[in-house]
């Protein structure tokens, strides 16, 4: 990404650079099918960590650096400041106050995790590349923090209730619903959203063959086995269409 | 969609209108997989609530707006009268008939809802973007109508018959053939028709996973979590080729 | 197809025409999935029965015209004479001897029937797409006929030993290997290939749901189901490359 | 490939049309899915079998001529020697040393053999496309050479413990982590990546089908249903993108 300088500071990337591949994410996502007409990634603000930038409305194959939007953490728009945003823009805005480690967050559907956020079976790292899951995926279950909803995260509230049963791991599933996955680069949480959903499909896949006899990372190769997956970035940078 | 406007309300979208957004509906249902070179959409007239829109012949990736005709009720063709129609086109009008409510009708051969239809496993919704599932969906056997058929809906009292078993639900599988979707408009009952068939998908794996222990929605959380999947609509059209 | 008019008949389609046709199978079968870099389609000359085309090499997605042969119904080239020919051809000759009634062949590695073909385990008809499966598809196991092999069939008496296993029905799966499927034109070969695989996928999801509760069609319905595809055919026909 | 002609033998491809079909193979391995942004492919110098060719970076499906590097049997590079290299090219140095009959390697985290490596169900060859598994497919679980570590083969010592495991097989499976797979061609060992993949789908599905009752092909169908492939790669570059 050839970004113009910045002037805040010779390595940090310009806002203009920030949002350039915030759009590349949202259309990365989309097209190797971690979201699809639902879902959103958001980037906290380099230059200030007490914001970040979500689009605030659309599928995130069609969002453009104009839908971006700079919120506040309690996810109040600081910049077009009339766009309604996405309903559950709460998902982020209390996970960057929980967790001043997270650079990045995505939302998703993410279908090979479904049934297992339906089931309670724990998710377990079948190969390196789902290394983080070795650190524990806990699931969120709405009904417990809230009673009987529309599932949606729409409320500052319910917003801290996922962030406390994320606590300090990557990713949580959420019952009825989809995943949240957290880390601290914008190229390395789309990484880890993807590898959430292969890894889950590997993983009913293994408990088919040989129900209980399976053995993915133990836990120490899964703390040794960290990746930076920033060759899976170009490659799907190049996949996208146009 | 820039439609002229209509002489009739400036609400109420134009015949033409009309018309090229089931051209669209046809193209996404194929695009996405919902169809292949068989199954139909169809719109009721919003000038006229005794007349539906449907196309007359063609594979639905096919169908362009020449194709589209106008039938009554009783599935007789005003427009285009010389075209035979597709063979079970009573299961739209006999629909339209039952259910003043219905705008709009998918009969599709859905590949992940067949194994439901064929075991009688109940559908259950399995994330809030199935919530509709939560109405129910019951199963359509032609056998318990009509004996032993070419499994058709191919007479008025074929699509009369499914359209009790349906009732007032969403949607309804057909034993050996795939399932019927209703809406109250379009652009809605073109994403049940999609998420009916990926809910199958996420309930087969979840059962796989974990057969007993399977938790979806629960019946009011499916009541609260309705959807209008505007988004998807939008990001459908925008994955069609050319 | 705006075929030239035939100078025997003002019905049968003319050589080229057939060839044209032929050309257009081998690609959407490949595009479709149901071959791979192996497999062919073959179909009897309209004009001698005793007669049919194949192409003499190549993956079916890069067959022309040019490689289309003409040969006996001892799979000896009548054109082309100095090519090879696929090992394989014997298939097609030696079921066009047994069967007048076949018009067109496919042999194919189609990937979900192989799991049946190893497992003994019956296909049968779970939609009314896959209604000929109701005739019944034997397996055709080579060791029975010769012992171990690699394989293939590759020798006339090979070919007749699957043609007696085929008998009168409309396919047949390979153990190890793979399927063939006949029918009375080069259209419906190809619909009940694609549709062969499709079944055996649904058959198997079904059986994961419910073991031992599957019901799909009767034999009865199936007989009555009976297909033309021929919407099948334009439409796959529009999904080829270019 | 019209290759001008070596200096060396009028038989032995030249090195630039060595380097241009490994550049081949590896947009063909991430076009069928092969590979991700992960997994590589060498080729051992066909003028020098003291040195192989491997891409020195990047994710498959961007490799160009100008990453190709030489390398030498320790791995050590020949040309581009500024390149730091893939962490895990050991693999393909130590193997080309141990078995001088192997002219190509890949190494790949494949998915579908992920959960054989995780459970130790043995892979059979489920048909004749995959006639090399009745070789037998070891499982390399590097814990045992090297405990607890990042399941990288990053050391020429555990190069050589991947190789002893694999012995004189053509493939072997790495626990939480992938495949290697070699043979005494590019085009050979492209083939069997890919149908080492397929066959383990398809075993899982026949698994699933009928547990114990599983026929592949017998150990002496394997050994003559050898293939050479050659009909795949003429197929998979013609659906390379561009």
């Amino acid at each position: 990404m050839a970004a113009p300088v910045s002037s805040q500071s010779p390595a940090a990337p310009t806002r203009q650079a920030v949002i350039d591949e915030l759009v590349i994410a949202n259309h990365i996502l989309a097209n190797e099918g971690v979201v699809d007409g639902y879902g959103h990634v958001s980037v906290r603000n380099p230059a200030n960590a007490n914001s970040y930038f979500l689009a605030s409305a659309g599928a995130p194959a069609l969002v453009s650096a104009a839908d971006i939007t700079e919120y506040d953490l309690d996810s109040k728009p600081i910049t077009n400041s009339l766009a309604t945003g996405y309903t559950e823009r709460f998902i982020h805005g209390e996970i960057y106050k929980a967790r001043p480690d997270v650079m990045a967050v995505v939302h998703c559907h993410c279908l090979d995790v479904i049934p297992f956020a339906a089931t309670g079976v724990p998710l377990r790292p079948m190969y390196h590349m789902g290394y983080f899951i070795g650190e524990g995926v806990p699931v969120f279950d709405i009904r417990a923090a809230a009673g009987m909803t529309d599932m949606l995260v729409s409320t500052p509230a319910l917003g801290q209730a996922l962030a406390r049963v994320l606590g300090r791991r990557p990713a949580a599933l959420m019952r009825g619903h989809g995943a949240v996955v957290v880390a601290d680069s914008l190229h390395v949480v789309v990484a880890k959203a993807y590898y959430l959903n292969v890894n889950a499909r590997l993983q009913l896949q293994a408990m088919q063959l040989h129900g209980d006899g399976v053995a993915g990372l133990s836990a120490e190769e899964a703390k040794k086995a960290a990746q930076t997956y920033e060759r899976s970035w170009e490659s799907w940078k190049s996949r996208l269409p146009r």
